[in-house]
């Protein structure tokens, strides 16, 4: 009984997604599926590579996680499977796969073996043909070896990250939630750096940064340390990207008070 | 195996669900997720105390039900499980949970205890680290009241009613569904109070009540009694919000011909 | 452990997916439910059809699937199941569950067991009252006989097939999927019939038929055979959709180049 989570630009409207589960279950009936998003930025891998990161290492050892992010789908890219913390992931050579390579000790081979994939294997639908049939085999106890020949160079992907500005520290707002708030590329331990008491300063305002939501009169902006130890910009009870008018890539610096 | 089902405002493009269902998993390998919707207005309790309501009734005996709207995040609001009518209700203290209160003899907590939360709670993300853990464990078979000290009085919620208004009866839409139907706080038990055969006063039109969408022509308005006994204004084969201007919390009337 | 699909138009904000889910699970606790998905357009049996037929033979024997689109719920349409390839299928008589009559060997019936139904069946909702417990029933090994008298005349949908004229071939978009490409009538076997190398007209250009997305340069439109043998009209890290403001229904023409 082994979870295979699926992250994928698919959407849910088109049958894709059904049919990848298909495949699976019919190659591993005891698998567990579990969704984690179909709704990634078409052929957004970034995006992709970021919700695999952030959800990965909440699941237990064993999970296998197919990742279908591929702009470049019938092209070059190899197709991966990687061993990495006592998980797997499967997907694309593009960068989609990045936090299994922060684990020390991945290993990766590319995807070959005839007998782990469909045939004929098609030019534009990689995850039925290719992804979902090598993750039913690692879901089923079959050895990643036995999908393919070595890979020592899989591509990665690094996130935005912050920088100094003498006593400042400077990113962007790299996601906005479901909720309008603006999750950016600067992270907790970036604020050693900063020299006093941290403000935040974005689309031309200043906010605070406070303990929690509740700090803040509703409808006023501020700003906190996130669930995933980001500096995240919210207004309370309303929407950052809104009423800031900002979104991806956006400036952010956090500055002395 | 018990089912947890998942009710919140988190949307499905962000990997907020993914993560949820990772540390109930990893606490819980043998539960069985069950979406209810991840769709509810972001932080409209009332939606989602109506959506658990609707649904939670159909769910067998042992169900631990997570409902996570949660404006109140990080404040002074309380952590709950609640066991009622044989299934288990897990969710912030604002009401969304009000579904088990109508069940005689339930009993509550409040989530403090350690072993059954993550270390160190977020500001942000009680899905995570609090719901989460307490869901899984009620599904492993953890008595309620190893989770926190019994609490006497939960929030309640409560849905608007209609009321009587002469040989009348006025109430409101509560909800537009997929379909545009108009859902209104009109039950059928509140029709008796009518004086003689019903018609349906909305948007300054009136319409019949009818046995069934198909008594109507295509394109032309009416009103049945739905499928949770509400007073449900539709039009066959379209929109009643498009079609009549309206949304919730639009007046209706239910009078004699 | 029978897998149980779900396609319905239901779309996933209102409860009644989850209501459905729990029908089953309180009826057939082992079921394992797959959602196909609940996007399918309002009433758009056409598009339920295509998603169920081309997901279906991806699963393995025994699956069931559930397939509510469903606009005539309430009047004269009966309830089915099928059993079709060593699959079930259950829905309303409306050509939604087509893609089981192409199997040699079908078999099907009308839902009217009293057992194998809720009580009383509201006249809206027949995907919880109808469909999911006879859907429970054959996910537990309930024969399909049980379930109701023989039925030899259900109705069948046809999708829109491409025909000849003179050297060439036309069809039309039978869909656009989440990147913006357009699914046509014209499947890889019509092709034969074009005299010579085939180029694709569609809304007044004429565009090359390659062997993947990759063969043309980003922003440029192409052609490819798609993954379910279809001619796919495409752009390159693009939506032809929007780039050649087309959607459903419009006409292509495959001719010699």
């Amino acid at each position: 009984m082994t979870i295979v989570t699926l992250t994928t630009d698919f959407g849910t409207r088109d049958p894709w997604v059904g049919i990848v589960k298909g495949v699976i279950l019919a190659r591993c009936p005891e698998a567990r599926l579990v969704d984690l998003t179909h709704e990634i930025g078409a052929q957004d891998v970034l995006e992709g590579m970021l919700a695999l990161a952030a959800a990965a290492p909440f699941f237990p050892a064993g999970t296998v996680h197919l990742a279908v992010v591929d702009p470049g789908v019938g092209g070059q890219r190899r197709p991966l499977a990687i061993a990495a913390g006592g998980q797997w992931f499967v997907g694309p050579d593009n960068g989609v796969l990045s936090v299994a390579l922060r684990e020390p000790g991945w290993s990766a081979v590319t995807l070959t073996a005839p007998a782990h994939r469909l045939t004929p294997v098609s030019r534009t639908f990689h995850g039925r043909d290719v992804f979902a049939p090598a993750a039913a085999a690692l879901a089923r106890g079959v050895a990643l070896e036995a999908l393919g020949p070595r890979v020592d160079d899989p591509r990665r992907l690094e996130p935005p990250r912050a920088r100094r500005a003498g006593p400042a520290v400077v990113g962007e707002v790299i996601r906005v939630d479901r909720f309008g708030n603006l999750l950016t590329s600067i992270v907790a331990g970036d604020l050693a750096a900063v020299g006093g008491a941290p403000v935040v300063e974005v689309g031309g305002r200043t906010v605070r940064l406070v303990e929690a939501y509740a700090a803040v009169a509703v409808g006023k902006a501020g700003a906190v340390i996130d669930s995933e130890d980001r500096v995240e910009v919210f207004v309370r009870d309303g929407s950052a990207a809104v009423t800031l008018g900002l979104g991806r890539g956006a400036a952010v610096r956090v500055r002395p008070a």
